[in-house]
């Protein structure tokens, strides 16, 4: 890719596939690879080149049934029509790897999705199922942080060693670059969602009580706001933007459910930058398409709860809802790069 | 040593030491290294051989003039004579490296102590200055980050990949182990003595308000059981181990504030262990002199705050307070190994 950081291979030279000796594998550096996202409602997925440029689309629905044989078959379903159409693309590309990401407890490095909540599935061999459904090197990888792989190599955060990339949507997540890596722990890393800021409050879906996400998500804000304001059914298309630009144009009640988000949000980070001293944040998701709305005040907020810890910038992301297949297809590269993942990749220009 | 895991060089072949190529350099693997911990009170050292054994032992007061020059000479002077030490026992042996560890925003991959609070220091080039001074290839480290490795590699968290390593002393500090590796962020990672638990709470040492170091460390526990016994002048001694067991023996004052301090903590661990993933948590420190009446509660009350996340195991540091000489120490043989950091290096045995 145009923007990727130079490969640094985790594995020994030795041990590295070597194109001479396996010439039935397209290992080409240059060749195309697919890109997956399996969201609870729908499967998207793209050919990338390796110049970054994108080719050919798909997006259906993720099956109704969800189970993994289902949906898993779905996927080989969408790759095998999207390696035809790069087939006969100009100029014509075989597909050389592939890249999946999925929602839940997913461990990248194991290749297995260990819980995906939406879907069902548990301990599923991801990453070996697809590999051999599809001949292909293939990388699993989670969802929110393969948009922040997305965003760390080629958005809002590249070059840093040090960045907390949050995804605000029907729930929020957090991919976490320390010390140039991007954090595993074994799947369950970066569930900043469920950092209690409200201890007592709101059930969240996990189970718990007064999470980050019960406050801050996209879902959260919308739902806050439709409580407080109950019989208004022309809210019913309401979105996290719209309390935004509410809350902008005078409106108590969407000016409070935007503050407390704000408030909820910018704490839980000052506890991030706490205990990660990260040197960056990056805001994505729905609730960041408010722009400087969301950024200003939860930068203001946060700087003010931090004292000798790193004062981290505070950006938005600067990839929008594809990054989650792009940040797959960068999981795939590095499959076929021979890299145990490119979550191990140090970027090339520290942003020190 | 004896238990630490086999050498993960961080350098590429080609540009490790090679003893053949610097005769000069005395840079058997088995020579003996010392070990330096630096305290706002006291200076601590000790010569450690290969084997793991410590041999002689150094400790004098922190000059308090506590400007750089002035301890530094003071640790260079430490230094002097445990070499010499060392060349008069049996058999004679010449150190070859040193590990220090600093308190404060200390880098070690720099070498940097970006700023070493309670010595006023501010970016000094320790690693640098003390290299120049003895001759000796030299490790800077954190102090409690240190002590973690010492944690880490020969003691309670041998073995672990994802490991939260607290010290409950004056104040408290994580070593933060994630994927195998123990994080840095730029020096500033594992200050969890300074997560907000209880927001409008008690002032800080560090500004803010309400952090878990005003209701856990060793510190707070004795201060706020003397604060609610004020007059009481035969208090004047009294450690956190006491007030522990006050509390085991019915006193009610002092059952509260240990009952506070287990709360504060182990809501601080729920947020820690969501956000990195930790299977194991390893409690250090004075605080943790209580034993099981630490640990006990502290992990139910843990376990009944996770829902989806990892249930960590909770457990006792298993090293005392040798550890920081003896993490620095660590330290140093890995700066004497040619590699980058013992930080980079991954335990032999994964616990899961």
């Amino acid at each position: 890719m145009t923007n990727s950081p130079p490969a640094e291979p985790t594995q020994p030279e030795s041990t590295r596939p070597d194109p001479n000796t396996q010439p039935a594998q397209p290992a080409s550096d240059a060749a195309p690879v697919i890109g997956v996202d399996v969201g609870g409602t729908l499967i998207k997925a793209a050919v990338v080149y390796a110049d970054g440029q994108v080719g050919a689309r798909a997006e259906e629905p993720t099956p109704p049934a969800r189970d993994a044989d289902t949906v898993l078959s779905a996927v080989v379903s969408v790759v095998a029509g999207l390696r035809e159409r790069a087939r006969s693309e100009e100029p014509p590309g075989d597909v050389a790897a592939l890249g999946v990401a999925v929602p839940g407890i997913i461990d990248e490095q194991r290749g297995v999705a260990v819980v995906a909540a939406n879907l069902g599935w548990r301990d599923t061999p991801v990453r070996a199922l697809l590999s051999q459904a599809t001949g292909l090197p293939v990388a699993l990888g989670h969802d929110v942080r393969s948009a922040c792989v997305a965003e760390w190599h080629l958005g809002a955060a590249r070059g840093s060693g040090d960045a907390l990339l949050v995804t605000l949507g029907t729930g929020i997540g957090a991919g976490v670059v320390s010390d140039g890596r991007l954090l595993v722990g074994g799947g369950y890393a970066g569930q900043l969602g469920h950092v209690v800021v409200d201890p007592g409050g709101a059930r969240c879906t996990c189970g718990q009580y007064g999470c980050l996400a019960t406050l801050a998500s996209a879902t959260a804000v919308v739902r806050r706001y439709a409580e407080r304001t109950s019989g208004d059914t022309a809210n019913a298309d309401l979105t996290a933007r719209d309390v935004a630009q509410l809350a902008r144009t005078g409106d108590p009640v969407a000016a409070a459910v935007w503050g407390e988000a704000v408030t909820a949000l910018a704490d839980a980070l000052a506890t991030a930058v706490t205990v990660f001293g990260s040197e960056l944040v990056v805001l994505g998701g729905g609730l960041a398409l408010a722009g400087d709305q969301l950024v200003d005040p939860v930068r203001d907020r946060l700087l003010a709860r931090l004292t000798f810890q790193r004062h981290p910038r505070v950006v938005r992301a600067a990839m929008g809802a594809e990054s989650g297949v792009l940040g797959a297809a960068l999981l795939g590269r590095a499959a076929l790069l021979g890299r145990a993942a490119l979550l191990d990749a140090v970027p090339a220009e520290p942003a020190r």
